[in-house]
């Protein structure tokens, strides 16, 4: 079958995507759109015209979540549905394709498959969900936590940013406080084509990842507490320096990581990516540290070992230093495989096209972590330049969006129960 | 001669301070007195009305530093004076001690001079330094940097502080924007007596510490930048870590202060007091971070020793991580030797009345350091309890105020001309 998409439509649909929200940057193109604000207000509006144009069907859940369904003659209204689609907000100053190219790369291969004239047997839904990136109500992933029912509406709406206004509160005022629930577990199948944010497929020259499991992340927190002195005053000898004792636990976390990746798993990472000093002023010995680390694999195995490591460290410290530790596992996910199905289904969709498809897999987390836990999913990646992404340099080629749109309309139409033609 | 002082007089005049800007502490007694707030005003009204009772002649320079005179019909009013004093201001929640000791100990050894009938042949002076803390206006030792001419009076009174009020308003809003400059270079000898900060003299039991020098103070600022990126989609060797090189800084800081401690100089200390990390996220490679050192000791050679470790440092992890890194150095002030003279008169003032007296030296800077580049001086120690300071914990025990009150009252006669009787 010609599942040939408009490249130019999706680009125009991802350029004025960019336009809400955008902001000045030294270089590339960035925007700021945090859910439920006036940028994230015309980033739906926007999305509900296009949806309208393609005549789909528009539901906005209670926490804003965004459906459009095509019912074409030829599917059975009460089978089932396939969906695809990604987010619309944004991280601070962060990409223009993070996000929107999974929305709207399922929109174009909706799109292309009625102009195409394929006759699906399901009903086929985009989707976008709100708040995938946690920067203003919760930790990331809320619309699809809702969507698996891993958390309530009524806890989702209740949540409330740094200046105590509630999600709730701030879907009605950009009026995207809908009813009901976007439920997951009733679609048959869900796709999410995404911006790789690593170089694998740049390095390989491929446009199209499919990805074979999200990594598992652990998030710890640390807090190291040794005594606050005069930095002038305090012998060497009487110190308990808890910035010093939280040097040790940076440069073992990556230590570990490293040594998982030589000894076993390529894919593990370990990143201590906040450090908070108090009092932290350059004349005082510090007396407290708190250290947020992240841990991630597609072995949940090799993620342990980084977790016991920092455990080791802490024991350490505490006996070598004299400092008090105290130790969190505030989030812990395990790694998720994408569905086998699926998965077969892009690259045969890439076959078909002539567009080279690449295993992967993904150390980020996306709402489709969350969907694979209630019904078959699949993540698929663009390529990123340079690895780049949550900045305003993240960039991936237009010709690689239209690619990995192909590839996408092809698996998803496949999902659809499309025939061959 | 009897100079025995009036330990309770001194202690209502420390305990009268200590509820200006008097916070609630959880444990000690702790006072927030910033230069040229509320809190601060009454202090400084307190200490007029003390060196009214005592008959002194006051004078508040432009940037409100106060000077006590007494020139008894002994002196020779043309005669340089002598001097001793301190400061009124706190750090934020600080302690009760850590200045007031220093004015009030110097006023009572004048009383205690006026009661005992002594004859100084030089005038007298007690004084209280502005903004020694540095909290509100500028880096520290502000009154006395005026006052040795190391920054003019102008240049002073513009300083502002975080909303942008200057000295010159604070100090005419509380009254204290007198006129002229006081001019330490004019004194023959200062002395000041302040809480030691250690656990020098707490631990060998000994109540009062004559400082040989103070050490010298380097402050680094050092700026490591790699490459922001996604802690879970980014590889571990294709990172650009900032905070883990800033750990191996942090450590090599340590590592380059003990061997000085082990091969030379015992007094060296190195401290990375302050650490921003950019952009502080658990999930994102830190890009960023921005460290604040702190070098000091009695050799300027040994602080040498550990400013060229960092930049050792630096280059290392410039090679061996990829890291780019900025070094500055701020302030760099070298050691400065207390006067003999005044030391040996310290001394025999402790003999006299039989207390006894240490040799130590300083690693904290006080106002003490600006007056020795212009005249003699010489800083005195109490001993401080588990050597805590700016921290409401802090605390010198009564009879230990007194005993070094006792010891500078004679140090002072004897800087000021008083003949043994």
């Amino acid at each position: 079958m010609d599942l040939t998409v408009d490249a130019d439509r999706l680009r125009d649909d991802i350029e004025a995507t960019a336009a809400f929200g955008d902001i000045d940057a030294v270089e590339g193109r960035g925007r700021t759109v945090l859910a439920g604000t006036e940028a994230n207000r015309r980033a739906r509006g926007y999305l509900l015209d296009r949806m309208d144009d393609a005549g789909l069907d528009v539901t906005v859940d209670a926490v804003g979540n965004v459906a459009g369904t095509w019912t074409p003659d030829s599917a059975d209204p009460d089978a089932a549905a396939v969906a695809a689609g990604s987010h619309l907000d944004s991280v601070p100053e962060g990409g223009i394709f993070d996000g929107p190219l999974g929305v709207y790369s399922a929109l174009e291969a909706v799109r292309t498959m009625q102009e195409a004239g394929v006759s699906p047997d399901r009903p086929v839904v985009v989707v976008s969900f709100t708040e995938e990136e946690g920067q203003r109500f919760a930790d990331g992933l809320l619309g699809s936590s809702v969507a698996v029912g891993d958390r309530t509406v009524e806890e989702a709406l209740a949540l409330t940013d740094d200046e105590g206004v509630a999600l709730d509160a701030a879907l009605e005022d950009i009026g995207f406080r809908g009813e009901g629930r976007l439920d997951a577990g009733e679609w048959d199948a869900f796709y999410e084509l995404h911006v790789e944010q690593d170089t694998t497929l740049e390095e390989a020259g491929v446009p199209v990842g499919v990805v074979t499991t999200i990594t598992g992340i652990t998030h710890l927190d640390v807090e190291i507490r040794g005594e606050a002195n005069h930095a002038g005053a305090t012998h060497m000898r009487d110190r308990t320096d808890a910035l010093a004792a939280a040097a040790e636990v940076v440069l073992d976390v990556e230590t570990a990581a490293n040594e998982v990746v030589d000894a076993s798993s390529d894919s593990a990472v370990g990143t201590v990516g906040s450090l908070d000093v108090s009092p932290n002023a350059t004349n005082v010995v510090p007396g407290r540290v708190d250290a947020g680390i992240d841990i991630r694999d597609i072995e949940y195995e090799s993620m342990e070992t980084v977790v016991d490591a920092v455990r080791d460290t802490l024991g350490r410290i505490e006996d070598e230093r004299g400092v008090a530790t105290e130790f969190a596992r505030p989030f812990d996910l395990e790694p998720t495989p994408m569905a086998e199905r699926l998965r077969e289904a892009a690259h045969r969709a890439g076959d078909d096209a002539g567009i080279e498809t690449l295993d992967l897999h993904s150390g980020a987390a996306h709402d489709t972590m969350h969907v694979a836990d209630v019904t078959d999913a699949s993540l698929l990646f663009a390529p990123s330049r340079d690895g780049i992404s949550h900045n305003p340099r993240e960039w991936t080629d237009w010709d690689d969006c239209a690619a990995a749109t192909r590839v996408l309309a092809g698996a998803f139409a496949d999902a659809a129960g499309v025939e061959e033609t």
